[in-house]
């Protein structure tokens, strides 16, 4: 998203490529059969570099997602006053978004192995608390009231259902964008979650 | 909730001992400064005693909501087939809601314990996984459409959040009910979650 110098961009690299082989060793293997030397070995870097960048082979797996949830808060915060909370969420997500139908193996490999393993969403959720939080006082500063008032709380966490769902049903779906299921889903809470129409069958 | 023997009522009284026991010596003296030999003697058990009901000192914390979540479904799943799905949880979760309201001390009590300590709530969601799968079923089945096939998934999310956002701003409010906080967190849900009315500062 920002500028970065050459060596930030080859950081990045490595960072991306361990959580790539650690999520495709996972998901072959299952999470006790893949070593923290098995990850380093397939991005071809040493142990020791992979501590610099993960302390967990857990960490690895679920990967740093702090830098995407910076950039959603700061356009969130930007976009233009007239539009409530819900449609700038929408607008602020859209890079992001993107880069997630962009790289849809990758996460259907994170989603698979995250559905394996409930303890990795436990440590996903104790590591995004401060992103959550700081997202819950944008929210207020938007809206107007204040962060702890209920609205905002109620509200991130809509928008967190909004997102899990769609990766969800995006994952086991062919041929529509994540970009569709965001979008329907949003479209949902907007009309205030009637029942779904049924499927035929 | 279901008529009880006598064995199984004392039963349940004593596992609320150890939690209400854990939770007010964790929210006086911090997690790391209390032992399960603390919470039992508090609870006036033995230690035996606690590891019948507990396997640690987290779930003595969190303790048991397995009962609340199954009552609950059935419920849901019995209310009048006209109500939608999120009419329908409103009627079902009425005598958990009533429960909550008449444990406050207890409950502001677990909400200042999590909030202090992030990582009881990652084990919580990891115990309630299986709850939240079996809701996410009953939703489907209400709404007559597949549990994969998103809109279960956003619903049970959107339910959760209403709770979580309603148990925060109850606890730290005065004089209104729980079931206040949650009926206007599901009229914002049903309202299609516009911007809240500005404090008037």
């Amino acid at each position: 998203m920002t500028d970065l110098g050459l060596r930030d961009r080859k950081k990045q690299q490595t960072r991306a490529a361990l959580t790539e082989a650690a999520l495709r060793l996972v998901d072959e293997r299952g999470l006790d059969a893949v070593t923290v030397e098995d990850i380093s070995a397939a991005a071809d870097v040493s142990p020791r570099t992979f501590f610099n960048y993960f302390a967990t082979k857990d960490e690895a797996l679920i990967g740093d997602h702090t830098a995407d949830d910076d950039v959603m808060r700061e356009r969130f915060l930007a976009v233009e006053p007239a539009l409530s909370v819900f449609e700038a969420i929408q607008v602020a997500a859209e890079p992001v978004i993107d880069a997630i139908d962009r790289e849809r193996e990758l996460w259907r490999r994170r989603i698979r192995v995250m559905t394996a393993n409930p303890e990795l969403v436990a440590g996903l959720m104790v590591r995004s608390a401060r992103s959550e939080r700081e997202l819950i006082e944008a929210i207020g500063r938007r809206a107007g009231v204040a962060p702890d008032s209920g609205w905002p709380v109620l509200a991130a966490g809509v928008i967190g259902a909004v997102f899990r769902s769609a990766l969800l049903s995006w994952a086991k779906s062919d041929g529509r964008t994540f970009a569709d299921h965001v979008h329907e889903a949003f479209g949902a809470i907007a009309a205030g979650m009637p029942d779904p129409i049924k499927d035929p069958k």
